[in-house]
Parts: C-alpha cells; structure tokens; sequence
C-alpha cells in the first residue's frame, strides 16, 4: 500500500530476527581458543581447521576464522558457501549482567587479562575493554547504552 | 572448588549473555546504510560522522563503522574508546524465521540484490547469501544449524 516495495506487491517486507553469527579473523586458532573458551568461558559447537565455532551464553555464536583460509569458495553437499577473509582490528561487545562487572573485573585479573579502558556511557551501562590475543577490542558491556539493550 | 580459577577463590565464573555489538567496515556510510537500512530493514539507533547503529531485529546491534575513522582512541565524558578498525571482507549472519526464505527471495530480487549462493546445512536450516555494497558476506539463515538455534 505504502508503494515502499518495489513490483507493486503488497508482501510485506521479511524481518530479520537478530545477529546470528559474528565472524572475526584470528591468526592462530589455538591461542584464540584460550581465550574465548578458557578465560571468556564459550563452548565449543564446531571445531575443523577452517574455523572453530563458539556458543556465547547460548544465545549467539562467535566464528573464529583461521585467517587466509577461508578466502576461497568452500563447496559443500548443500551447496557453495561464498569465500571472505579480512584483516585488521575488529571490535565486537558482548552482554553481560548489569551486577556482573565486578566479578568480571577479578576473574580477567586472576587471568591476567588487562583491562584496557572503562566507559560509562551517558545513557547508562557500563563497558569495560579488553583486547584478544589478536588485538581485537572485545567489549563486555551491561544493559543501558542502547536502547533495545 | 575445582581449582580451575586462578587466585583460589570460590567466585563463579562471570557469564556473557551473547554477542549484542557485531562491528563492519565500510567505504561509505551512507551507501551502507541503503543496503541495512532499507534494504534489510534495520533501524537506526544512532548516527554519527563516525559510526551508524542499527537495531537488528529488536534484539542485536550492528555497527556500520566509516573506515579509518576508529582507528585512534575516542576519549569521552565516560571513559576513552580504545581504536580499532579492519579491512577486507567480513562475514556474519542474521537470524530469519524458518518460512522466511521464499519473502526473502522475493524481496531481495525486488530490490535487485543477488543471490551469491544457497546453502542447505546437514544438521538443518537453509542459508542465503548476499554481498553488502562493499562486499562483505552477509549471511540470512533459518534456524537447525547450530545446536543454541
């Protein structure tokens, strides 16, 4: 009705339900895995040379790529899953309890992970920046900042 | 009790909930935001020479970030974001409904975005895959992949 749509139908418009998957590019898959399983506590859901998938909290999964080796097409029984790859430094945020932070802070000192930065944002929440052993810039963040958060 | 945390204490490990900020690089803001924004349908949470926020359903935040621009230490009233940034070509995925496929389908051609590849996965779910505008992966898959959905 609206016209929005292009083709004169009046289907509407398919929504999407979230992000599913988070990709992030790592140069070696093993000490990558210490950190996000080992520190960050992430549960494995698939594990191949390619990739290692993470469950986080059992809401959403965290795709760890060896770096260069998924550039190419990967063929598969169900078909062709597209090739990409980059490089660089990533940053991503991860949900956490608002009463939560304190235990995060001393479960990454026992760790000896450092925490880089702390931000309390204007409209609430609190963030506290970490870096994987990668350099991306993980965020730990509680309810405030955004406003579906 | 286990002796896995280091420091000897009995605390429980800190939890993440999920992954509620997933960062892509992007040339153009505004040709990115065509893409998500009208396109895909997210909206928009917040707004900046340096970054565009998207609501991804209600229930994930995607950051469209301008490349270049984050890549030195943003200092605010809160607290400094510590830099980042990457090039190349991302890959991530959004969540849709199990029937969703043929609206998306539909959709995407009406608004002349191709379909790279589809893929039907061993465990379940169908995938589609498009480009964004600077050729990132972009992911729509149904639920049965992966164990948490």
């Amino acid at each position: 009705m609206s016209g929005d749509d292009a083709g004169g139908t009046d289907a509407p418009r398919p929504t999407l339900d979230g992000v599913i998957e988070t990709g992030v590019y790592v140069d070696d898959l093993d000490r990558a895995r210490a950190f996000y399983v080992d520190v960050l506590g992430m549960a494995v859901l698939l594990d191949t040379p390619r990739l290692l998938a993470l469950s986080v909290g059992g809401r959403s999964v965290l795709l760890l790529f060896a770096r260069g080796a998924t550039s190419e097409s990967l063929p598969t029984p169900g078909g062709m899953v597209p090739g990409h790859g980059a490089s660089g430094v990533q940053h991503f945020a991860f949900a956490v309890g608002a009463t939560s932070l304190d235990g995060w802070r001393a479960h990454l000192a026992a760790r000896g992970v450092a925490i880089e930065s702390e931000v309390r944002w204007p409209r609430g929440g609190t963030s506290l920046y970490v870096r994987d052993p990668d350099g991306h810039s993980v965020e730990l963040m509680t309810p405030g900042l955004w406003a579906i958060y």
